[in-house]
């Protein structure tokens, strides 16, 4: 064997803690695995003297990150920091330090690559050093390095994930028990499945850093996150799920990218999933992304995708990639963004729609809104009156065959101002063809 | 870049059509990816006469083996012959010879692989050159690179594949369409989807070879062929198919490797997988394989198991993995087996079991089979009458609790020779946790 590897770890947190269990329990196999034994040099921390969940020698423990920055010892870098507001910025600079050195770095840290990541793999791209970044999506699913090697030979059409695991226990426990958005989110915040401000997971902020870096890959194109089309959940009901089980769906909050003839498009919101689509069964805090590429077809990643130990498993992962290309001096792959593709704009997105109108109850309602949709070209796939006794208002819920989305919006315009429609209650997109035969 | 490499293909069936046909229509793309463009050298062929698939310049075509394997220029050798009876020594040999030559070799052949596999992987590693096998194993789906890559850090505990495409769409077709195995088969050889000797797949030797392959890479031991116990799916009956959806299963063949306290079990075999199960909604000719590991968790990976383009985008894969390594000077991941684990006999296996007995109508037969069943300690989960009007004979249907597999097969010995059982018409092992709540 050659002499150990040092490792220098920044972050202590949820992710760290899983990466010095792992590094410590799984030793041996680690050593097998990476050819070499890989030795923490040291962990930097903001406070040495908090408890851990790992039990660490408290000699490891540093205060001082530019001191191991710029050990020459030390030839592999893992930042953990996850990012407290605003300190993105800040982690990007130790990662260019580090790499300016020609050290490799591994980071969980998908906000940094998802505001930085152009800049970091150029620079990665300079150094004899490199950028591993698994661990930034979806925790244990080993979808960046699917993409970036597993599926080289592809040209990616299409990646549809559920890249969030808070929204997804969320939405799956409104399906389960027919609860309200609102108390499903107090009891997830209890279990501390969701963060005391949930607004990151809950308006799909946390989905679209994760999709602007897949799509970013899978498209070899720079995808700012501003450009990605962002909905959050809040507005999903009960009812919208009731309604949607019964037309033989399920929601879903689904990170959407898609290559078009000329551009792509990017972006997350509710939407509404045939039953029988692989993705339609992916429940609780799971994660799944289901991709197209012009070879293998359709693949789908299924597992966990946050957590101490699953994220961890990514980090060892790109640890002991690293360490394999010190030993060998090889350069690891790095998708650099050499492509400018046009993002398409949602109001040019075409896809169907689920429409929730509340209507009085009375005949040639329909017939309204029917012939107000038809003036802007949107035809019907289905329409289901959903209260049965006569109630006032009714609910009146339509699925259209695919749209422009800015048709859709002048439709909606004019029905929301026929007289007989009280109001548009939501508006939610339906994806996804349907796997057992045939699409719907 | 550098200068191109070349790549010598041996064989252009099914999926050698499918990697030249992506070599030359992704050519830009592959050659971005792996830094160097890769251009055929030539491809060997039996009889450079026939029609191919896919449109290539004559003057590729060879039909001298030695000469391209002796070729210096050549760093590349991509084996694609598949195995015609007998022929995977011939190959085996080939591969040797081109690794002792320092060169990389690419391979789809799961009977090289399974059958020689350790002595491939230990000339692999006193070689310069490298070997790449990921397209040996499930088509599209990176299961490979997964467990050797992604899952490094872990120690894996257990694998259940749904490994064989003609059996699950058989299986599958069963399942929709309430159909005999023999009008199934039928059809599938009519399309194209089982051949026209179909043993290799109904039995469940197909499936043998891949969890043999995986799972010497899981445990990093030798798996012979022969160790792995192997039952196909011609027994299973329409009856059994609607009695597991009575009780909440389907019915699939699963491939299963687990790690036990002391060895490994691998086995291939008809299972009740619960509804809820992520297996259970594999369908069709897809393939998928569901791990666990000690950090990822549940993992689960889903796609086109076989076909021209699937298998050949893990080839491609290869390929480029294999310029990169050939580029950097740089070796590829080995996974030699250097454990000899204990492979547990199947009479050692610990599951639970569906049974479906065939009885005379009358009082107090439930009571002999349990009392037959209880003196060999299984105990039983759930019972089922499945005849409601009075026929002769009746089926009783039990789901026992975890027994193990030698008790009860004495147990059964002792029902079938009950005066009151005409016959115990079939028995299926019964495996998965309920993902959505519980084990069950």
């Amino acid at each position: 064997l050659d002499k150990p590897i040092k490792v220098g770890i920044i972050g202590m947190g949820t992710v760290g803690s899983g990466v010095v269990k792992i590094l410590i329990e799984n030793r041996d196999h680690i050593t097998q695995q990476a050819g070499v034994s890989v030795d923490i040099s040291r962990i930097v921390v903001k406070n040495p003297e908090k408890n851990r969940a790992v039990d660490i020698d408290p000699y490891l423990l540093s205060t001082d990150i530019h001191e191991l920055i710029n050990d020459p010892t030390v030839p592999l870098i893992v930042e953990l920091v996850g990012c407290p507001n605003g300190s993105s910025a800040i982690a990007k600079d130790w990662i260019l330090q580090a790499l300016a050195q020609n050290k490799h770095v591994v980071t969980a840290n998908k906000e940094v690559i998802a505001k930085y990541g152009t800049q970091l793999l150029e620079a990665a791209e300079k150094s004899a050093g490199g950028l591993y970044y698994e661990a930034s999506v979806a925790g244990g699913i080993p979808i960046i390095k699917t993409l970036q090697e597993s599926l080289a030979g592809n040209r990616i059409q299409s990646i549809m994930g559920i890249i969030n695991g808070t929204t997804n226990y969320m939405l799956t426990q409104m399906t389960r028990f027919n609860q309200s958005f609102d108390s499903v989110l107090k009891e997830a915040q209890r279990l501390g499945y969701a963060e005391a401000d949930p607004t990151s997971d809950v308006e799909g902020y946390d989905a679209a850093y994760k999709i602007a870096i897949l799509s970013s890959i899978a498209f070899q194109t720079k995808v700012p996150v501003e450009s990605v089309h962002c909905e959050g959940i809040t507005k999903i009901t009960a009812e919208d799920i009731q309604n949607a089980a019964n037309l033989g769906y399920v929601i879903k909050l689904v990170a959407i990218a898609k290559r078009l003839k000329d551009g792509i498009q990017v972006r997350v919101h509710p939407t509404f999933i045939p039953k029988t689509h692989p993705l339609a069964s992916v429940n609780d805090a799971f994660n799944a992304i289901f991709l197209q590429g012009d070879a293998v077809g359709d693949l789908m990643l299924y597992g966990k995708g946050a957590g101490m130990l699953p994220t961890g498993s990514a980090v060892i992962a790109d640890i002991i990639d690293a360490v394999r290309n010190i030993r060998f001096n090889c350069k690891p792959r790095l998708s650099v963004p050499n492509k400018t593709e046009h993002i398409s704009s949602i109001n040019d997105t075409v896809s169907r729609f689920y429409i929730n109108t509340k209507v009085v109850d009375k005949p040639g309602v329909l017939a309204d809104i029917a012939t107000a949709l038809g003036e802007e070209n949107v035809s019907l796939q289905s329409v289901i009156q959903m209260g049965i006794d006569h109630n006032d208002p009714v609910s009146l819920v339509f699925i259209t065959h695919e749209v422009k989305e800015i048709n859709l919006r002048k439709a909606l315009e004019k029905v929301s101002q026929l007289p007989t429609v009280y109001k548009i209650a939501n508006v939610i997109r339906v994806e996804g063809a349907n796997i057992n035969g045939g699409t719907n």
